[in-house]
């Protein structure tokens, strides 16, 4: 089997480190990619140092990806040699119950294989995204088009798609009023997602540190949550919350600024449960709902979408040895907004 | 002004008794109706018991009223005398609010005026539907349609629309899974207009006990909530649950049962505020969300679905000396499934 150069973690604590990993020889289907660009997530943060559960170490991190076809399989009909594709948080699903029929497979009611930390169908734990090279199913691979900048890419491969999925399906668009609560690696692709999609963006951040870049992105008012003026003034006022924070909040005083019919999403993850007021539903007839990520169809679509609408993430780029002081940045929202691997530093 | 006989608590804690009020004057949009039937919802109990906060006593309760119209004011153009008409929940609004120009009153952001214990227009706390006569304005009165039975049709004007607004707002209808949760009066009503809509209908009720009477309302299934097996069984299947139930469920286990993009919707009303877990919802993309009543243009509608499709709710008629004891009873489930007032015997 291949070996390929990694960045990966050894433990819950430890800083992560270079590794060589095995890759799959490229199977029939497969396609096998060198990878130019890795996003960092905060999901990767979470994961390594075990507190979305225990994992197996070393751990390769990363579902960001950026890169070019260097080699396809014998049955492979969707890439070529030289194209630029991306990879996402997913690599594959059982592709037989009712969502994998529905072309839903990010909601495979057998779970997806997420693109690391998953059991593989080889039996394998799935590896990340901060390597040189990766093989991946022809059915889980986005082509990237032409007009999106390589090196600022990769992002959307999760924060674009994690929001996006949200804003087509709740019909965020004309007329409608959205707010993103949040304003880091999620909450800035929301916001130019949202504004592009022709809505009218309010952002809800905790401070108005990012005012100016909030306006900059699209949005067209932006308020503190620190000031509980906000809540009183936006009281039954949007059309669809999109909400990218993972800290509990106070769901009720968010739910509250929806107006009729209106949907508060969440794409932030809180692992603790939230109490919830079931008479603040009941005025405005309110929804609350969960959204991970989206299809691979609608992965496509929504990397179209920012190819046509020049959506491009604001990126820092970094090199490998760089990492583990990115990942104190991200923790004290020291980033604007994204961080990208340069992973030809790996 | 005209005093009329009628049955009131005059505490939290002491039975309901024979009394007289006052209604007001028959106003020019107003209309006079001698009440007929007045059905007994269990808000009724929570309210006159103080449950839901204090009231002002004496206080009449009664919000499921089907009578005469007796009296027309001047400008009345949409009842005449004679006409068999029904009152529900509310008996005003503001009329000016963005959700009562766009015809959905029950969500007034002024707070809709409840047919008791609502602070009226002229200053009064309104009084509800255990009395011989009521004066509402004719915007909140409906037309019962002829082929539905006078004495039986009150309990549609709360636990009918209730439950019927949800189920066409979230479209019930062939080909879609839908669990009522309960069978107490709403649930009866739901099970009956969801399989009228064409839905394949599962009751899931603490026990086995109405099991019967839950096929013959229309249900193809019937689980028992007491059952843990019930909750792996059934996990994934349902497009819309609709939850009648006031006591704190466990949301999770509920939530768990709904397929892609499916609704629980909550119209009981538990005061404490629930738990609810985010990855819950992101699985299948679910949502969560509470309902109210309905519409006066979808409580018409509901009536003359309900005739259109011959549906009668199931009530035991009592006399007004009846009321206490038919409030133990509906406390101890003690009811199939809704108690009627012969208004005659106040």
């Amino acid at each position: 089997m291949p070996t390929v150069a990694a960045y990966a973690a050894t433990s819950a604590t430890e800083p992560l480190v270079p590794i060589t990993i095995e890759r799959r020889e490229t199977g029939p289907t497969d396609v096998l990619i060198a990878i130019c660009y890795a996003g960092i997530c905060h999901s990767d943060i979470h994961t390594v140092r075990g507190e979305w559960g225990a994992i197996t170490y070393p751990q390769v991190v990363g579902h960001e990806i950026a890169g070019e076809v260097i080699e396809i399989g014998s049955e492979v009909t969707k890439f070529a040699v030289g194209d630029r594709v991306g990879v996402g948080c997913m690599v594959n699903s059982c592709r037989e119950c009712e969502n994998c029929q529905a072309g839903m497979e990010n909601y495979c009611l057998n779970v997806c294989t997420q693109t690391y930390g998953s059991v593989d169908r080889d039996g394998t734990i799935t590896q990340g995204g901060y390597a040189t090279h990766v093989v991946v199913d022809q059915d889980f691979v986005l082509d990237i088009p032409e007009s999106l900048p390589y090196d600022a890419v990769a992002p959307l491969l999760c924060a674009g798609i994690t929001t996006y999925s949200p804003l087509a399906h709740w019909n965020a668009g004309p007329g409608k009023k959205v707010a993103v609560v949040g304003m880091g690696g999620l909450g800035h692709m929301a916001v130019k997602i949202a504004a592009a999609m022709g809505a009218e963006v309010t952002v809800l951040s905790q401070t108005l540190s990012k005012h100016e870049d909030g306006l900059r992105f699209g949005a067209s008012h932006y308020y503190a949550t620190s000031d509980p003026a906000t809540f009183a003034e936006l009281a039954n006022t949007f059309d669809l919350i999109i909400n990218t924070v993972s800290a509990p909040l106070k769901l009720d005083a968010y739910l509250g600024l929806l107006r009729l019919d209106g949907t508060m999403v969440n794409v932030g993850a809180p692992p603790e449960p939230l109490p919830i007021q079931v008479f603040t539903l009941f005025n405005n007839r309110r929804s609350f709902a969960g959204s991970t990520i989206g299809s691979i169809a609608e992965t496509q679509e929504m990397l179209d979408f920012c190819a046509e609408h020049g959506i491009v993430p604001e990126t820092e780029m970094i090199s490998a040895e760089q990492i583990n002081d990115a990942y104190e940045r991200v923790l004290s929202s020291d980033v604007r907004y994204r961080f990208v691997i340069d992973v030809a530093t790996i």
